[in-house]
């Protein structure tokens, strides 16, 4: 059971929803709590990208998410194609965080009353666009009419890539802290919306000897600390090394943007320096860069390493100007 | 894609909503005709109750479907706990149609602002209440909250009972058309908020040669037309015969009720009328009476076959009086 990608657009623009925000969280941990599974058919629970389930030797990997009107898209500005495309960007980007292929999807929708059949035909659109691309076939759903807000909720299947499955426990102690792409500004620029799932650059990561793999949707430093809480690890982020995306770039607070603005559906990932070394050297990713921006290490604390050696923790707010 | 159990719930009460219902099954066959699936990984697509994908020799059935305040339950009315319930139980009367064992499921929370964590709690419960009991864990999902009302998609994975797939196709010309337990007047007295999927009862009727199941969410009537239309058939259906619930007896339009009212979530399903014979002399499924209602017939016609042998059009709308 996740929050991710809800809450890090819930908190945009703004931050005003930080009080339902830990709610929420509070009840994910309650659902965790309450949850004994079989590991012989549930090897990874709620908690992760994806669950695992198992069945007949073959492991299945599953998600859902979803995507409202007025929080992850507002339909009247952005339209009915954007919404369906975040539907099944979104999916994609966790089947990409486990290193793994899609194999299918479902999708209910609630449709508002008066959303035209060209809406209909646009939204629908927006769902095949990455699904084609991706190979990943809508198969069955359901759709209703109501009173409310259109409100697409997408589930996913997938299958392990030849290298298995990657989760975000895993990081070890002196692992290096690598990204794809660059981070900030996606919701102002409306990147959100258009992202490219790294469903691909995941497969090909997989090869590296990856310990740990997360998309980030809530924002780097919110989900590194998933890795890092998930892996029982600490970990120290290099300031400068930190990839700020062209669309925070110009911001006086280009860092802050990167480390907490959230939905860049980029991967953070960590693997061994050695692995780290041959991954940066190979360049693998075609245009996709992979930076490396830390080091994993012992203990419970993230902290964001400035030029002039001074520490600082890390949060989604950034670099702390007044300390 | 389906939109069964949503179009039945919009129906009711009074049947305001048949304009949109008609939108809704138009775009459902506009996104069939532009589905085309690769039959070694979609053995069965969008259009019965479950899809399969394939996936490393193992067959995997996946559907899903949506609760909605307003549509599928009233919130200030009936209850978190109540909408969790349906949630789950909907998609398992949909396991129950293929004959199939729940393996998992994902569910997508939209929660209106002001949903109490008490209330919270209660829709998990409810969620849990039919998980557990039909070893159907929930192993991931996504939560959001919003302006809008409280919205539960919930996808389902299942696994082929000992006997195969049933589909809604396959009814050949001289079946039996059974159903399990009574039909009519659910929405009234709530029981779609309270009823048992027929899981248990699937798996074993799956033993007896089904040609075809499916179950009853949009009503008798046009259930047992998905079916027909599925197969490339026709069906007479014996007035005196169709089992009308107890919710629906005292009612002037009990017939009426017990074809058109849907919300019962029992099994329609046909079988050679031999197997028919030894599994209405078996009586397998305990407390759960079996009925047989009619004949699959050559052709596309749905006939209701009155008590002096007249026939009407079979229409959801039941006995019609005046003809």
């Amino acid at each position: 059971m996740s929050s991710s990608g809800s809450i890090a657009n819930r908190m945009r623009p703004g931050r005003t929803f930080v009080r339902g925000k830990m709610k929420e969280v509070s009840f994910i941990n309650y659902i965790r709590s309450r949850s004994v599974f079989d590991p012989a058919v549930v090897p990874v629970g709620p908690g992760d990208d994806m669950a695992v389930v198992r069945c007949g030797g073959q492991d299945i990997l599953v998600a859902a998410d979803q995507v409202l009107d007025g929080v992850h898209f507002r339909l009247a500005e952005h339209g009915a194609r954007a919404a369906g495309r975040k539907a099944m960007a979104r999916n994609l980007s966790d089947v990409a965080a486990m290193a793994c292929e899609p194999l299918a999807a479902v999708a209910t929708v609630a449709l508002p009353r008066g959303f035209s059949e060209a809406d209909a035909k646009e939204m629908y659109a927006g769902l095949r666009e990455l699904g084609d691309q991706f190979s990943c076939p809508l198969v069955g759903g359901d759709i209703a009419t109501w009173d409310g807000a259109l409100a697409i909720s997408l589930s996913i299947l997938a299958t392990p890539g030849e290298a298995g499955i990657v989760l975000r426990a895993g990081s070890r102690v002196g692992d290096a802290i690598c990204v794809t792409g660059a981070f900030g500004g996606a919701w102002h620029t409306l990147r959100h919306l258009t992202f490219a799932p790294r469903v691909a650059e995941g497969l090909i990561l997989g090869r590296y000897g990856l310990h740990s793999m997360i998309d980030v949707s809530d924002g780097l430093a919110i989900d590194l600390g998933h890795v890092c809480e998930a892996s029982g690890v600490g970990a120290d982020v290099q300031a400068a090394a930190v990839p700020v995306h062209p669309d925070a770039q110009h911001r006086p607070d280009a860092l802050a943007a990167a480390l907490g603005d959230g939905e860049d559906y980029e991967l953070l990932f960590t693997l061994p320096q050695d692995q780290a070394e041959r991954l940066l050297a190979d360049k693998p990713l075609g245009d996709v860069t992979v930076t490396r921006i830390g080091t994993i290490v012992a203990g419970a604390a993230r902290s964001l390493v400035l030029a002039d050696r001074r520490r600082q923790e890390l949060v989604a707010g950034g670099w702390q100007h007044d300390t």
